[in-house]
C-alpha cells in the first residue's frame, strides 16, 4: 500500500472505530435499560442515548469524512477486503446524508409519542388511542421513501433499511410460496392425530431451568468468557464487541417452552456476533451483514438443531435428570412432538414453525397496503382480523392479542417484518447445505458433538461481516439465491414424522 | 433576564448537560465493567470509555465553551445560582485547559502501564516490578502539579483535585490533631478490658445478608426506583443521575460485618447523589461539591448512625429474627460493641474509626515526601513498614500486606487519601449539629424513624451540589470551618460507653 493510502486508510478505520465505540457505549446503555434500569432512570437514560447517537451520527455523516472516503474509494493499493470496506462506508454515508438532520429529529420525536402512545393503547386494550400517532408515523416513513428515493415502490426504500438489497418484487414471490405451499402442509396437518405439548406446561423450578439454559449454550459454543447472559422480559441480543456479546432469557416456571427456545435462539444471535472478525471492528466487514441473515442463525439453531431429534436424543436424558419430577413419565418422542407441535394462534411470538409465516406475511400485505395508502389506519384492526380469520382460522377478539401485538410499528420500523420469514428460509436454504457439507452431521448432533456446525457457520457466515450481502452469501454457500422449497422441503420431512403423514 | 443573557446560558447548559450525557453514558460502561462484564470485553471497553472521555473533553475545553463563559461571565441577569454555575465552570475550563491534550494522554498511557504493574505486583507480592512505573507516574504527576501551578506547595496542586482549596498546610492542622489526641485514646482502649467480635464470625446465608440490606438501605430513605444494589468485588457508588443511583455491596457468608458496613457507607453516598438537585443535571449546581463531602456522607451513615447504641436498638431485633442461630445468644450490648472494636491492623480498609486515621496519615506522609522528592520509591517499602510500627505497632510482613495493598497510587491518584479523614471529620461535626438541629434525633434513630435525618442532609447538604465548597459548607452549617475536635469528642464518648473509660 502507498504510504498516502495508507494514512488514509487509517484515518478511515479511526474515525469509525471512534462511531462504533460510541453506538457500542449506547448498547451498553441500552442493555441497562431493559434489565437493570430503575423505573426513575428512563426519562435521563433516553437524553443520555440521544447525545450519544448525534455524536455518532456527526461523525457518520461529516463533510471531512465524505470527504476521506471519496479520496480512499479512488486511492490505489487497498486489498480487497479494505476496498470492500470503502466501498461499503461509501454506501452507509450517502444513506446517512439523505435524511436531513430536521427530519432525523422529527422521526425521532414521532417515534418517542407513538411508542407511548402504543403501550397506552395496549394497556386501554384500545387502538383508537393508537390510531392518530401512528398515521402521522406512516406519513413520516412516506417521506423517509421519498428522500431516500425508490426504483419501483417506496416500501423497497424502507426494506432497505432491514435488509439490504431485498424489494418487493423479490418477497412477493417468496410469499407466493408460502401461499401456495403452507396451506396444503397446514391442512394435513390439522386432519391428522394431533400432538400435545402438555408437558411443558408443568412446574419447571426457576434455577434449574437457567442452568440448563447455561449446559446448551455451552455446548452450542457460546464463550461465556465473552458474553454472558441475563434475564429479561422480553430475550434480546446485544454486542459490545465480539469478545462482549450479552444475550437476555426469560423464565416461566409454568411453561419450560418459553425460556428454552428463546435461551437458543438468542444464543444464535450471539453465535453470530461472537463469530464476527474482531480485526474488523468498527468497520462494515466487522458487522453482521443484515437482519434477515442474523435471524437465519437464531432460527437454524432454534428450530433446524433445537426441535430436531438428533438434538434431543443427547440432550434429553440430560434435561430428564434435572428435571426427574415433570418429566419421569415423558418419553422423548413425546417431548420432541411437543416441541414441534402446529396449532394456529393468535400470538406470532408463540406460533410454531409452519403458522409463524402467516402472522409474518399478514404484515407484510398489511404494511404494503399502508404506504401505498390503500389501507388506512382507522381500517387496519378490521383488515388485520379479516386476516387472521382467512390464513389462520382464528380471529383476534380484541386489538391486545391482535393489531397491538407488536412494537415494531410504534417504532416505526416498517420492513422489518419479513426478515423474520428470510430468516427462516435462509435457515434451511442453509442447513440443507450443511448436512451435504459435513459427513455424519446428524450423528455429531445426536452425541451432543456441536462443534463441526458452528465451525460451518463461522466460516461460511459470521467471518464475513458484510463484505457479501444476504443473496451474495446464500449464492457462495448453496450455490443459489434464495428459495423457499428448501424451508418447504424441510418442513415437509419434520412434519411427517411428527404427525405421521407419509404424503403430501 | 435579557433574552440575550438568556440565549447564552441556554447554549451553556446544552453544552454542558451533553458532556454530561457522555460522561454518565462512561458511568454506565464502568459500573457495567466491575460487576457484569465477561473477562474478554475488557479490551473494547477501555477503547470505548476513552471514546467517550475524549468526547466529553473536546466538549467541555472548546474554544467556543470558552468564549461562552467569557460572554456569560460579564453577562447582566443571572440568578446567584447560575452566576455560581458559571464561576465554577470558569474553574473546571481554566483548569481542563491547563493540562496539554498530549500530557492527558501521556497520563493515561502510563496509568494503564502502573495499574497493570500494581496488579502483577500484587500478584507476585513483590513491590520492586511496581517500583519502576510509579516512579514514572510520580514524575508526570509532579509535571501534573507544575502546569497546575501552586503557591506553596506543589503537593496542593494535586490536592485541588479531589478536596477543592485543600492544602498541606490545612491538612497538616488537621492531622496534628491525629497525632496528638488519637495516640492517647487508643493508649487507653488497649489498656481496657478488650471487646470480641466473634459474633460476625459466623455462617450468615447470602440471601439472608441481602434481603436484611435492602431493609436497612429502605430504611436509610434509598429510593430503589431512583437506583438499585447490586454485588460487585469491591463496593462501589455511581450516578447515572440523580434518578438512577448504583451502589454495590459484597457478601461474606463468613463475616457479616464485610456486607453490613459497606452497605450503609455505600447507601450514605447514593443518597447524597439521589438527594443532588435534577434541575440543575449536569452542572456544577447538580454535582457533588467533593469527595471529602461525599465521604462524610457515607461515614455519617456508616458510622455515626449505624454503629450506634440507637440504631441497633431498632435493628437488632430485627437482625436477630433473621439470623436465630448465629444471634440466638448475642445480646444487641455484645453487638454493639463487637461492631466498635478497636484493633490496630496492617489493612485500611478493614480498620475501625480510630486507627483508620493513622492508615491514612501514613499515605499522607508518604504522599507529600515522594511529591517533593525526599523519598524515593526504592526506600518506599521500608518507610511504610517503619510508620506502620511507629503509628500503630504492626509491620507488614510482606508488600501486599503492606505498601501494595491500595489501588489508588497506581492509578495516579496522589492527594486523594486524605479525603477519606476528611469525611470521618465532616461527619462529627455535621452530626453534632444534626443532634443540635433535630429535637430527640437520638430517640428517632432508635425507633427507626430515619427520615428527619435524611432530611436534614438534604437540606444542608444534598441540595447545594457544587454551590458550596467543602469548607464554606462546613462554615454554613456548624458556623465555623473543620475543626477536628468534634470527632475527637466523639470518639471519646463512644469508645468510654464501648470501652468503660470514664476518664480520658
Amino acid at each position: 500500500m502507498q504510504p498516502r493510502t495508507k494514512q488514509l486508510y487509517t484515518n478511515y478505520t479511526t474515525l469509525l472505530q471512534k462511531a462504533a465505540d460510541i453506538n457500542y457505549a449506547s448498547a451498553v446503555l441500552g442493555w441497562d435499560q431493559e434489565i437493570y434500569m430503575p423505573v426513575k432512570g428512563a426519562e435521563y437514560r433516553s437524553r443520555q442515548l440521544a447525545t450519544l447517537a448525534s455524536q455518532a451520527h456527526e461523525l457518520l455523516t461529516s463533510d471531512s469524512y465524505g470527504t476521506l472516503l471519496a479520496s480512499l474509494s479512488s486511492a490505489d493499493g487497498l486489498t480487497v477486503r479494505e476496498q470492500c470496506n470503502v466501498a461499503k462506508s461509501l454506501e452507509d454515508y450517502a444513506k446517512a446524508k439523505m435524511l436531513p438532520s430536521a427530519f432525523v429529529e422529527e422521526l425521532s420525536k414521532q417515534t418517542s409519542l407513538t411508542f407511548n402512545a402504543w403501550v397506552e393503547a395496549r394497556k386501554m386494550n384500545d387502538f383508537s388511542l393508537f390510531a392518530g400517532p401512528l398515521t402521522n408515523m406512516i406519513a413520516l416513513k412516506k417521506q423517509q421513501a421519498a428522500l431516500y428515493g425508490y426504483v419501483e415502490q417506496p416500501y423497497d426504500a424502507l426494506l432497505d433499511d432491514y435488509e439490504k438489497g431485498a424489494t418487493v418484487k423479490m418477497l412477493d414471490q417468496v410469499f407466493a410460496g408460502i401461499k401456495e405451499e403452507l396451506p396444503p402442509i397446514l391442512g394435513k396437518i390439522k386432519s391428522a392425530q394431533q400432538v400435545g405439548n402438555d408437558c411443558f406446561k408443568q412446574h419447571f423450578p426457576k434455577q434449574q431451568q437457567w442452568n440448563f439454559s447455561i449446559e446448551v449454550l455451552t455446548a452450542m459454543g457460546f464463550d461465556f468468557e465473552a458474553g454472558r447472559q441475563d434475564y429479561s422480559e422480553h430475550p434480546f441480543t446485544t454486542s459490545f464487541a465480539p469478545t462482549d456479546v450479552r444475550i437476555t432469557t426469560r423464565v416461566d416456571e409454568g411453561n419450560f417452552a418459553s425460556m428454552l427456545w428463546s435461551c437458543i435462539h438468542e444464543g444464535g444471535h450471539g453465535l453470530y456476533e461472537q463469530g464476527l472478525p474482531e480485526d474488523q471492528y468498527g468497520l462494515p466487514l466487522g458487522a453482521a451483514t443484515s437482519l434477515g441473515i442474523h435471524e437465519s442463525q437464531s432460527r437454524l439453531w432454534e428450530n433446524n438443531v433445537g426441535r430436531s431429534a438428533g438434538f434431543w436424543s443427547f440432550f434429553y436424558p440430560r434435561l430428564q435428570k434435572r428435571f426427574p419430577g415433570p418429566l419421569a413419565n415423558v418419553t422423548a418422542q413425546d417431548f420432541i412432538k411437543a416441541a414441534n407441535k402446529v396449532e394456529p394462534s393468535l400470538i406470532r411470538t408463540e406460533a410454531d414453525e409452519v403458522t409463524y409465516h402467516f402472522h409474518v406475511l399478514i404484515r407484510y400485505e398489511i404494511e404494503k397496503e399502508l404506504i401505498t395508502g390503500q389501507l388506512s389506519t382507522s381500517d387496519l384492526p378490521a383488515r388485520w382480523n379479516d386476516l387472521y380469520a382467512y390464513y389462520l382460522g382464528v380471529r383476534p377478539k380484541d386489538d391486545k392479542t391482535g393489531v397491538l401485538q407488536d412494537v415494531h410499528w410504534s417504532h416505526g420500523m416498517f420492513g422489518y417484518f419479513p426478515t423474520y420469514t428470510l430468516g427462516s428460509f435462509y435457515a434451511a436454504q442453509f442447513f440443507q447445505q450443511m448436512q451435504k457439507d459435513i459427513p455424519d452431521l446428524d450423528n455429531k448432533i445426536a452425541t451432543g458433538d456441536l462443534y463441526p456446525l458452528l465451525e460451518w457457520l463461522r466460516s461460511s457466515v459470521h467471518q464475513y461481516g458484510r463484505q457479501y450481502n444476504s443473496e451474495e452469501l446464500c449464492k457462495r454457500i448453496t450455490g443459489q439465491g434464495l428459495d423457499p422449497r428448501f424451508f418447504i422441503a424441510y418442513a415437509k420431512q419434520k412434519y411427517g414424522q411428527v404427525y405421521g403423514i407419509s404424503e403430501w
